[in-house]
């Protein structure tokens, strides 16, 4: 079965992203694992700002990371971001940061689609499935 | 001539504020500053969210800082503000942070009313005119 | 079996803290969550900042986030911290986001004591033992 | 008389950096300033964390912003960066925030170099003070 299509995106700490324990603090996390979902959503051909003009939202129902090192002021780190699971409703993002080959974090996102004009949950725009299937890695059958 | 209005907002500095230098991070004072403002356009009677709701926007055109003396976590800061300056177009806000009678910092921000359905900037909308001048602390002449 | 120690902090919402979706941005709920944190510590007597300076930080190791409905600029929330798992090296704390009754987000965020001057993880920090276990709702058996 | 070195840093613009306006909020403005100021201080042969383990701090003194037109998500911005003002003990650098040719906003920092062992302002330190001329543009004359 093929494999989810894996973004990485390089992310400079910024100094403000660190606090008083002189690391970077947990919630920039979400922060770079956005970017990196804007990076991979752009592998599908469409930016998420487009996808926004297009009326619909990606909007995020759950999270969670995990810390195994920090990240400091000075650091470049890796983002890699991938569409882990993906139904008719439901998007779920896994993350890795990384320095090189050292992880410092992970952690996935959890999202629906909402239709912007009524506010309210919905299918994957049709516009947008076959290319998040294909972000996904599922095999498409050719019909016939 | 009357004084403007002031209204004093208590902030407590959160952990996430400071930075590697064990300090509050500069950039907060500006989202202190929003804070403080929220709480003195509620003494015009109208919360900035409803202002929004009316169809206006108060775009932020300029910002000014001056720093003292550093905020620390476990502070709990007092943010002066006051309308310093209302035309027709322009408002002006003045801030002071305080730690009691100890001045952190201070700064000033300009902004334009924008006219939320045409994204141009515009006159002081009718409705919040007298309720911003009160706060301005500007003389009403009365209509004869 | 006695219950943990609730806290619970009003937070009201920063105009920065929206996106551009409208609402509050989801990383922010870690921000909060922190914030309650800190009100939930104080209640051992102990501020974290005074934590700190004991020559101990609380790293966070992980964080988990649920979203149900969105906060909006205008809104003051309520946030429920407790201490929801205490042994002698991790702690995990609980939380609620709530609008009155309505619930809004819930979460976990887990830690581990670290020594500031090893900068390594260390069991509860003797001092702060009785204390945390009190928040934890734990009883205490009388020593005969 | 030689100009001082200009720095361009490419920033991509963070969906969490939107407020409710649909627009990059002003405080952004300044930590794209501080993320540029690092790009420019590494151009003096020391990355400014070598800096602080050098033992000395580059406080913020004073900020200043001017804002002409909103960025928005999914923009690339250019944040040109200059020290436009270096004397023994205050620096002060400039901004301006692009998106090709097209200026969005500018600004200026002010710092003071202080010394992380006594928490004191200080002159600038010795070993930065040739780097930091050859920034300013400053000419050496040469010792007779």
């Amino acid at each position: 079965m093929p494999e989810p299509i894996r973004k990485t995106t390089d992310v400079e700490v910024r100094y403000v992203e660190t606090d008083q324990m002189g690391v970077v603090h947990h919630s920039v996390y979400l922060v770079w694992f956005e970017l990196a979902r804007t990076g991979l959503c752009e592998e599908s051909g469409h930016h998420y700002a487009d996808i926004e003009k297009l009326g619909f939202n990606l909007v995020v129902t759950g999270t969670k990371t995990r810390h195994l090192a920090a990240a400091v002021y000075g650091d470049t780190v890796q983002v890699d971001c991938w569409l882990e699971g993906l139904s008719s409703r439901v998007l779920r993002f896994g993350y890795r940061v990384r320095k090189g080959d050292r992880e410092l974090a992970s952690g996935a996102t959890e999202h629906v689609w909402v239709d912007r004009s009524s506010g309210r949950p919905c299918r994957t725009p049709d516009v947008l499935r076959v290319p998040f299937e294909r972000l996904a890695g599922k095999e498409r059958t050719a019909c016939i």
